[in-house]
């Protein structure tokens, strides 16, 4: 889908520095400063396991920011702009439309703020569930955004600690918490995020030894 | 898969009761005394939910004396039958095989007891793991194998009760503490559990209201 967008529209070299700018504005205009406060925690949570992990930190300061862009829209404006931005809405997001804030997020930051970076794009569409073999900067979204200094659940604190060590077992035990919370509330769960805890186990390794 | 077996063997309609019989005598022999004696407990159950929700009794028998056929075998000798009886292995099953245990059975029930009658067939192959939509039958066999009355875990009491009253919220509590226990021993999960669970939750239409 991304590559249609780019062809469609030319790929060009931005200043992200500039582009992080517009979208930190665009957020503390658009989100309640709770979340704004939540967006910035994750970015500096992202940059600290950026430079833990290696990835681009400039990359990871504007993914982490625009990770939340579309949090603040209803059920129904979602699943509009997802139809707009012809994002295939599978059964599970049309029941649970929250699960679109990720996709419809990176489709923003392409359509209006111009990123055509598909390693921002993806850490921002699967910030939420994950999915199958997470590229470096989709896990340090997707942890950040769950162990950010804001955040107080049952637990946190040890995966604070791995996360500093190991990022894999941080996610396996950051997934889990999710899991369980979804399990015990009976909301659906979404299969992208069984595909990346598998993903992650398989990869450990110590399948059979349990 | 089935067709193909069916087409090729040509389909007899068989005595159930002397099939039943057959089975009985063959787990006996081939079980450890704790699992034929699951076994005969998962059938108590099968047959009381059998006969509060409607499904076929002689079938109901007949899928629940069979579930735990094949549940003696090796990780290797699971792999080795999936592999002699053309059953596709996803990489799920490939890494923790005892999963198979359930189309193995379905399929030795096929070719050494001669059973065609595909609402067997898939409640045993889908015991463990559940399925999206599954069938009176398969749902039967599924809380018979959780709530037999040799089980005991946490809220089972609760599942036993809720179990007489309706099958799917008892299916879906069943299910629950399936996850939870995989999810907090870091064991893989099947998509298909997913999907089932999923299944079950957007048919009861209060996703919404949570």
């Amino acid at each position: 889908m991304w590559k249609d967008i780019f062809i469609k529209r030319g790929c060009l070299k931005l200043n992200l520095t500039k582009v992080y700018e517009n979208l930190r504005n665009e957020i503390s205009l658009k989100l309640s400063e709770k979340r704004f406060h939540h967006s910035l925690n994750v970015e500096i949570e992202a940059i600290e396991l950026s430079k833990l992990y290696g990835s681009d930190e400039e990359k990871t300061k504007v993914a982490a920011i625009a990770h939340d862009l579309a949090k603040a829209f209803s059920d129904d404006e979602l699943i509009k702009m997802a139809q707009k931005y012809s994002i295939k809405i599978d059964e599970i997001q049309y029941n649970f439309p929250q699960l679109l804030h990720g996709s419809v997020a990176a489709h923003i930051c392409s359509d209006r703020f111009g990123i055509s970076d598909l390693d921002i794009l993806n850490a921002i569409t699967y910030h939420t569930t994950g999915r199958k073999n997470m590229s470096l900067l989709d896990k340090i979204i997707y942890l950040a955004d769950v162990i950010e200094t804001g955040r107080y659940f049952p637990g946190v604190e040890e995966i604070r600690k791995i996360a500093l060590k190991d990022i894999d077992n941080a996610l396996i035990l950051a997934c889990n918490s999710t899991l369980i919370y979804l399990t015990k509330e009976n909301y659906l769960i979404h299969p992208l995020t069984i595909e990346f805890r598998n993903s992650l186990l398989l990869k450990g390794g110590n399948i059979y030894e349990k």
